[in-house]
C-alpha cells in the first residue's frame, strides 16, 4: 500500500515502548482539551456568513496551501496546472479534479514532511477517508471529499465547532474596520474568534502597496496622515479599535529584527521622504527599526501583546512573484540576530512587566544562542513556538532541545499553529501535543522531571501557555 | 581488546530492538545494490593501466589520505614522519612499516570518527583482518595488507568490480584532456568511469597556478584565451569534450556562493587586470560570482548537471600549505549564507528545469534555514548529501532531521563519496545505506512514514536518487 | 508530589533497557573518581580560613547564583526581593526565610532545567534532603539547610574533602596577590587549590574600571605602567608570580575572538590614547586582538594552557548592571566565529607544541563548523567542554554529537565545571560523568566504539582528559 492512510493511534512517540506507554498516557490527559489559536491566518469571512462553504476539494486543500504547492513546484509542475491564479488574470487550470489528480499523482513527495502529516490527519479524521491518496485513489477520494463538503456539518462554523475551538485569533491589517469580526459578533453565535493588529503595511516603508495602505488606514481611523506623527496618532486609534473587537495582540513582521529609537526629526524626515518617493540608504530599515520601538511603546501603555516574527526573505523568486504575488511559497529564511538587535527596545521597555513581548525565529541557531538567553532574563520576552518550516516533529524536538533548559517552560508561548488553512488546525496542534508529550515523556524516564510535573507540564503545553502569553481569558 | 575488529552485523542502527529489526530489514534491500558514484576524487590513472597496483599499505592508507594524516598531526605528530612528501622534497620518512606502526600505535584517535568506522570496515572487509589495529598488531596487519596488494584481485580495476561499481565519477581540471579516460573507454574494460568538468583554477583568480592553469586550458582547447570572452568559449569547448566523454556534471567551488551578473565591460575588465597581475579589491569575488552565472547559463545549454561545495576556507595554516602544498587537513569551514548569495542565480535559471544546480555546504545551519527551503521552492535546485566532514553517521542524521521535512526527499541528491581514497568507497556508501535505513525504520515506527513507502525510498537512497540527480542512464 | 526529590540512580541515562545498563555500568566505574575541576569561579577566601561558613541557605543557593535568581526575575521577581545587592546600598529583602519561600515558590520554574538538576542533587546528596522543595515545604527545609550548615562537617574544607576534589583551580585577576592561595598553603591543609591568571581588566579597554586595574597592576607588580611595554613586563612578572603558585593556566574572555598582531606602534599608540582616556573606532578590539597574540607568546615561552572564553555579550540589560552590577544574568551570547579571527594567532604559534589553547564557544554552530576542524587540525588546538547555557545535558548530548566525529575525543578538554556555586560542583561533574556514559554506551550499542575502549575513554571524560589538557599532575 502506498500513502497515508492507517493512523497509528501512537504515532509520533518514541518506538521505546516504555516511553511510548508513558507518552500515550501524557497525551490522552489532554488530547481532547479545547484548542486555544492565539496566532494565525485564517480569513473571518469563513464565520462571517453562517452558510458560508469551503468550495471544492482543491480549493480548500491545494490552491490556497502554499505548504503544498511549493513542493509540487519544486519537482517542476507549474503552478498554472495547479489551478493557482495569476496576477494578470491569465488563463490557469479550472478543472478541479485534474488539479487533484495532480496532486494524488505527487503525494509520495509529502513522504515524511508535516504537509503529509496534516492532510493525513485530515483525510483520516476529518473526512474519515481512510484510502491512501494515490495516483488509483485520487478520483474516489475526490469524490468522498466532495460529498463531506456538500454536508451541513462541512460548514466552517460547525467544522469550528468540531473542532473544539476555544479561540481562534485571525491577523488583519491596520487598516482594517473588522467588519467580519463585527458581523461575527452581531450574529449571536458563539464562535470565540479575536482579530490580530497587524501594521506592517504601513510601517515598512517598502511594503508592497505602501501608500494605498495609508490611504487605507487615514480612512480606516480618519486621521489624514501627513506626518509621523498623524501616522502614530491612526495606529493608535486602530489599536483601541482592534482591542475594543477583543483583540489582546499584534503582530510585526521584520527581515532583520533591528530596533533602535531614532530622533524625532529624523524620523519624520524619512517619514516625509517616504511620501514623497525619496527613500534612500537605510531609510527603510531605520524607520521600521524606530516604528517597533513605537508599538512596544504603545504595547506597555495597551497592554497588546507584541509578536515579531523575524528573518523571512520574502518573495525570493521574482517571476513567481510577478506573476502570482505574495505568499506562493518563495520565502526563504536568512540568518537572524536578536542580541544586539533588540537591545535598544529591551534596555527601554524589556523590565516593564505590562510588555509581552513574542519572539519567533526561522533561524533555530538562534533558539539556545541567543533567544532562551533573552527569555530567560527579561520579564518581557516569551519564546514563540517553533514557527513555519519548523512547525514539524523535528522542529519540536529541536525547540524543546535547546529552548527549555535555558528558558524554562515558563518562558515559552505554547502553541500557534499559524495557518491560513483552517482544517488543519486539528492535525497542528494534535502534532505539538503529541510532540509535548513525548518529550515530557523522555524527560521523566530519564529522571529529569518528576511524573506528577509532566502531568502538569502537559496541560500547559496543550492551553495553558498560550492563554497566559496572548492574556486570553480562561473559559 | 583495543581497536575496531569485530564488525557487528547491526552495526549503526538503533539499539531499541524494533527499530533495530526494521532498519536490518530495510538495508538488507539495499545492501547489495550497486553503487553509484556521482561525485569524487580517484584519480582516473588507476583504472587506465591494466597492471596498475596500489602501493604499501600506507601509500594506500595513510600518506595520501587527509582525514588521517591530519588527525595524528593534530596530536603533534609531524608529517614528515608519516612520510607526506614536502613540496621542497626534503626528507621525509620512507619506511613505510615505520609510518604503519605510528599510526597503529595512534588508531585510538579515531574512536568515534567516521574514519575509524571506514578504516575498521576496508580492514575486516576489504581486506579479511579481522586482527584489531594497535600497536601490538600493527607488522602482522602491514604484513597481511601487504601480501593482499600483491594479488591480482586488488588490482584497482578487480576491486572495481568486487566493489560493484555502477558508475565512478572522477573530477577532472577543465584543462585536463582526460587521457586516461579515452585509456579507459580504449581498453575494452567495461568500468563505468566518467570525469567531471572542474573550472576553478581558471574561473577563480586567485587559484593557485592561475596563469599556467590558463595556459593549459589555452592548449587543450585551441583557444588563445586573451579575453573573458575567449576564456568563456574555451571552457564550451572542454565542455563539450567532457560531455563527448561521458560527463554528466561540472563542480565548483566558492569560498562564498556570490552569483552575480556584471555588466560585460565590468568582467572583462577584470579579467585584463588579472592577466596583467593588477587585481584590486573585490575583483576576485566579484569575478567568480559573474562566472557561477555564466556556468549556470551554459549548464542550462547543455545539460551538465551543476553542483557547487562552498563555505571551506582552504590552507588555513600557511606553514603547512607552505611546506606541504594543498589538501593537508588545513582546510576549515566557515559560516555560509546561500538565501541571498545564489538569489541572482536562482531568479535568472532557478525556474528552468534545464538547469539542475545541487548544493552542498559545511555549513549545517543552512541546511534547515535555507538550503531546504530553496531545493523545495525552485525547480532547479537539489540538496547535495552531508559532506565532507559531515559525511558521517551524525552527520547523516543531522541532515535528515533537518532537511527531509521541508526540502522532502525527492529534492535530495542521493550519496556521494567524495572519496580520493578508493578501497573506502564501499564503506562509505554502506554507512549511508546503513543511517539512511535506520532513519526510515525510525519514520515508520513513528507512524510518519508507511512502511511500504519506506520499502521505496531505501531503494532511493541507496542508488536511484543519485542516478536521477547526475542524469546517469540506469543500467 | 511535585518537585525534584527522588533521585533516581539511573537518571539522566537512555530509556532503552540496554543501553541503560551499559552507560550504568560505565557511569559506576568512574562514579567515585576523584573531582578534577582545572577552571571555574570558587572564591578562594572559602578555603584560606578553617573556620569559614557558607551562610544561610539562601546566601549560599539563591543570592551569588545569576542561574537561579535570573530566571526567577525573568518571570517578574525583582531582584530585591531576593536579597541581591543593590549597588547604591539601596534597600534589599533582608529576610532570608522570605528570599527561599520566593525561591520555593517558584521552585517549577526550573523544571527540565540544569539548574533544576543541580539543586535536586545537592539537596538530595550534598544536603541529605529528601523532600520536595515546593511552597509547602519551603520553610522545613530551610530549617534542615540552616541546621547542616552549622555543623563542622559543611564547613568549606571538610565538603571540599567529602567531595573528593583532587584539584580546584580559581579564576584571578591579573592583578591579584593571591593572598588567598598564599594562606591556603601555609595552612598546612592538603586541599589543591590554583589560581589561574585572568588578564581582561586591564587587556580589554573597556573593561569596567580598567584604569584602576591598571593601577593595581602597578602595584602588585611594581612596574609602573607608561606604556605598553611596560603593561607587558607587568603581565610577565604577574604570570611568574601565579606560575609559582601553582596556576598552570590563564583564561581570556572575548567578545569577538578577533587576534592580530599590531606594529608596535599603531599598538602603543592605541595604549597611550587610552591612558589619555582618548580611545576612538576600533581602538579596543584591535587592542584586545594583539593582545590575545602577545598572550599567546608568552603561553608559548612559561607553558601556562591559554583558554579564551568567546561570544558573550555582557551586560546586555543596562537598568540591571547600573542597579546590580557585573553576573547578574544578564549576558547574552552572539553569533561567534573563530576560522578567520584565530588565524592570525594559529598561524603563528598553532604549530608549536608548546602552546595549548582551549576554546570555548557559546555559539553551538561552530563547534562542527569550526571548531572541531581547528582542533582536529592544529597541534596547539583543544576543545573546551560545553560553555555556561550549554553545560547541560543536552547541551552535552550536542557536544559529542557534533564534535567528536571531527576532532575526535582526544582533542577534548574533558570537563570543566566553570562554577562560583561550590556546593554545585559534585553535581555538575556527575551531569557530565552520566552524560559520557551514556553517549558511550549509545556509541557502543550501535558498533561504533568498541566495548573495551569505551571502558577507558569513560576515565579519559571524568578525569583523564582534564588533568591532560591543563597540565596538571596526576596525583
Amino acid at each position: 500500500m502506498n500513502g497515508t492512510s492507517e493512523l497509528s493511534s501512537a504515532r509520533f512517540f518514541d518506538p521505546e515502548p516504555v516511553q511510548r506507554r508513558l507518552a500515550q498516557q501524557l497525551y490522552d490527559s489532554v488530547a481532547n482539551l479545547p484548542i486555544v489559536s492565539p496566532h494565525g491566518h485564517v480569513d473571518p469571512n469563513l464565520f462571517a456568513d453562517e452558510t458560508a462553504r469551503f468550495g471544492s476539494p482543491a480549493e480548500l486543500l491545494i490552491i490556497p496551501d502554499h505548504y503544498v504547492f511549493r513542493m509540487l513546484y519544486s519537482q517542476g509542475i507549474p503552478l498554472e496546472s495547479l489551478g493557482v491564479p495569476r496576477l494578470d488574470g491569465g488563463p490557469v487550470e479550472q478543472d478541479q479534479r485534474k488539479i487533484w489528480q495532480i496532486f494524488a499523482d505527487h503525494f509520495y513527495l509529502f513522504r515524511g514532511t508535516p504537509t503529509g502529516v496534516w492532510l493525513a490527519h485530515e483525510l483520516s479524521i476529518v473526512f474519515d477517508c481512510q484510502l491512501p491518496l494515490n495516483s488509483a485513489t485520487a478520483q474516489e477520494i475526490y469524490t468522498h471529499l466532495e460529498n463531506c463538503l456538500a454536508a451541513p456539518e462541512f460548514q466552517p462554523r460547525r467544522l469550528f465547532e468540531r473542532f473544539n475551538i476555544e479561540v481562534l485569533c485571525t491577523t488583519d491589517a491596520a487598516w482594517d474596520r473588522l467588519e467580519a469580526h463585527q458581523t461575527i459578533r452581531a450574529s449571536g453565535w458563539q464562535g470565540n474568534i479575536r482579530p490580530t493588529f497587524r501594521p506592517d503595511g504601513v510601517v515598512n516603508l517598502d511594503a508592497p502597496g505602501w501608500k494605498a495602505n495609508l490611504d487605507k488606514l487615514n480612512q480606516a481611523s480618519g486621521i489624514e496622515i501627513s506626518s509621523l506623527a498623524r501616522l502614530i496618532e491612526a495606529l493608535e486609534i486602530q489599536r483601541a479599535h482592534f482591542k475594543s473587537m477583543g483583540a489582546t495582540a499584534t503582530d510585526h513582521a521584520a527581515v532583520v529584527p533591528l530596533t533602535q529609537m531614532l530622533s524625532p526629526m529624523e524620523a519624520e524626515a524619512i517619514f516625509q521622504r517616504a511620501l514623497l518617493g525619496e527613500l534612500s540608504g537605510e531609510d527603510i530599515q531605520r524607520f521600521s527599526g524606530h516604528m517597533l520601538m513605537e508599538m512596544a511603546r504603545m504595547s506597555v501603555e495597551d497592554g497588546l501583546v507584541m509578536q515579531i516574527h523575524a528573518g523571512s526573505l520574502r518573495n525570493h523568486n521574482s517571476i513567481i512573484f510577478e506573476r502570482f504575488g505574495l505568499d506562493k511559497g518563495a520565502d526563504i529564511p536568512i540568518a537572524t540576530q536578536f542580541s544586539r538587535n533588540l537591545q535598544p527596545l529591551l534596555e527601554r521597555f524589556g523590565n516593564d512587566p505590562r510588555l509581552r513581548l513574542i519572539l519567533f525565529t526561522l533561524d533555530e541557531t538562534t533558539y539556545a544562542r541567543e533567544l532562551a538567553p533573552l527569555a530567560g532574563h527579561y520579564p518581557a520576552v516569551l519564546l514563540g513556538p517553533p514557527w513555519w518550516f519548523h512547525d514539524s516533529l523535528n522542529g519540536m524536538r529541536r525547540y524543546f532541545d535547546q529552548v527549555i533548559e535555558t528558558a524554562g517552560l515558563y518562558n515559552t508561548a505554547g502553541f500557534n499553529d499559524d495557518t491560513r488553512a483552517f482544517p488543519s488546525i486539528p492535525a497542528r496542534h494534535d502534532v505539538w501535543r503529541r510532540a509535548s508529550a513525548n518529550w515530557l515523556a523522555g524527560q521523566v524516564l530519564q529522571g529529569i522531571i518528576q511524573e506528577a510535573d509532566a502531568a502538569e507540564m502537559i496541560v500547559d503545553l496543550a492551553a495553558g501557555l498560550a492563554r497566559r502569553a496572548y492574556r486570553l481569558p480562561s473559559k
